[in-house]
């Protein structure tokens, strides 16, 4: 008996995640997803990959005690560093951000210079370079890290000109190389992709790895018959976090587009001991 | 026998308690100063009020293994939340930020409108309104969270175009209720008072908390005979933190405002197990 009306489970380090339950929404609209948000324990980005590969392991697990027949870490670092740990660990299918994210830049780009900006942790540990240069040995990559759009984008700023004098000042250096594809390689970056645009110009192609991860998701599923086929007109997602600081759901919401009903906490402790 | 040649212990969530480190190193030359930042698990500001307390006890008994004299608690979310906890289990003098920067406010408004800035916790916990109604009930205070400046800080952009736009953005409403003090309730804003200043034109006076807790420190340890009055003509501090990620030294020295000779990694185990 196959899985197939159980749920998508999503998890990251915290609300940036939802940009991605936004891509697969668009194009598995049927699906039902459960989403954990380790809010609690963010940012995972300045954190040993031992501790990252140990919350991840914990994130992962209290989604599939909720069920769920596939999980996506939409969360660039703990795809980067913790993706083969969860595998190894669970008999489930995971799909990360940096392969489905690179394989998109790849069949995109026309003159093989390839931009990637991320948080600095995801551009230290040269994820996505390493991925994409592992796929294509003669691609080029320019790496950037934009610590800027993580706030920017929970500020809620994403047509500020304040935005795109920051946008200007890390991308500048991108319009000179010429590059004509960039990786959005952080889940929050999707939110700033008008302000991205207005600086690069509509040439450059831009790639969300959420949607990308999205594509790989619906793939997936209908391969292996896991695909709801039950017709749910009002899908419900559940939304869970470690941790309800007051703002959380005005940034939350911004991210999604429309208003949450439900956000429930959890214990870490919970997460911890499941 | 007086402790007087021991070191003054300052710990913070992370790297903006440096800004503290250099307020003490102006107001008491003689004196060595043991730096502890949790870099591994910062931000405090976004976890439970149970966590900072639990960490911040960890910070305090890391420095207290190191024989210091006095605990100066430089981080804004652990001094309105722990600062009491530490004091009930050391016995030891401990200084926080809110108190002392209340103090100085209070001191400095000839009109009795204060501004406080801050991060999205110090501003959601009142911390600083709350202390400063306390001392007087009269005083009018207006906060406001400026969530943008701590990253702009860490960018090194103190006098970029971006930081002045921002600073209007956050800063404006001050200037139309006629603030004439604000309190800088996060150790990173002493880094864009220059900014901050252009904003709201010189004649409001900003209020350092760091500056005001080191008078404090200065103070207590005159008043309890536990001044070093052994001349050391170069004093070398030593700078302890659970975690090193990559750019950490240089947003280090851009704290300080000058090198830093060695930056001591501990591991986080050591710190909870002591």
């Amino acid at each position: 008996m196959k899985n197939s009306n159980h749920s998508i489970g999503v998890f990251d380090s915290g609300i940036g995640g939802l940009t991605v339950v936004k891509r697969i929404e668009s194009f598995l609209p049927n699906e039902k997803m459960i989403y954990f948000g380790d809010t609690a324990r963010v940012p995972y980005g300045t954190k040993s990959n031992a501790t990252v590969v140990e919350y991840s392991i914990q994130d992962a697990n209290f989604l599939i005690s909720k069920d769920v027949k596939i999980i996506v870490v939409a969360c660039n670092t703990a795809s980067s560093v913790a993706l083969s740990a969860i595998e190894d660990r669970f008999n489930l299918p995971v799909i990360g951000m940096i392969e489905p994210g690179s394989e998109l830049a790849l069949n995109e780009t026309r003159n093989g210079k390839i931009g990637v900006i991320g948080t600095n942790a995801t551009i230290n540990n040269k994820a996505y370079s390493k991925q994409l240069k592992k796929q294509d040995k003669q691609i080029k990559v320019f790496e950037k890290a934009c610590p800027l759009f993580v706030p920017l984008a929970e500020e809620g700023w994403t047509d500020h000109e304040v935005s795109f004098l920051v946008a200007e000042e890390y991308l500048n250096e991108f319009k000179e190389i010429g590059i004509d594809t960039l990786v959005l390689g952080c889940t929050h970056y999707p939110l700033l992709a008008d302000v991205i645009h207005k600086v690069l110009g509509n040439n450059v192609s831009l790639i969300d790895s959420g949607t990308a991860a999205s594509i790989q998701v619906k793939k997936y599923l209908e391969k292996n018959d896991l695909s709801n086929i039950m017709k749910n007109k009002k899908v419900q997602h559940e939304f869970y976090v470690s941790d309800l600081p007051d703002k959380f759901r005005v940034i939350a919401e911004r991210f999604m587009g429309r208003p949450i009903k439900k956000i429930n906490k959890v214990d870490l402790e919970e997460i911890i001991n499941l």
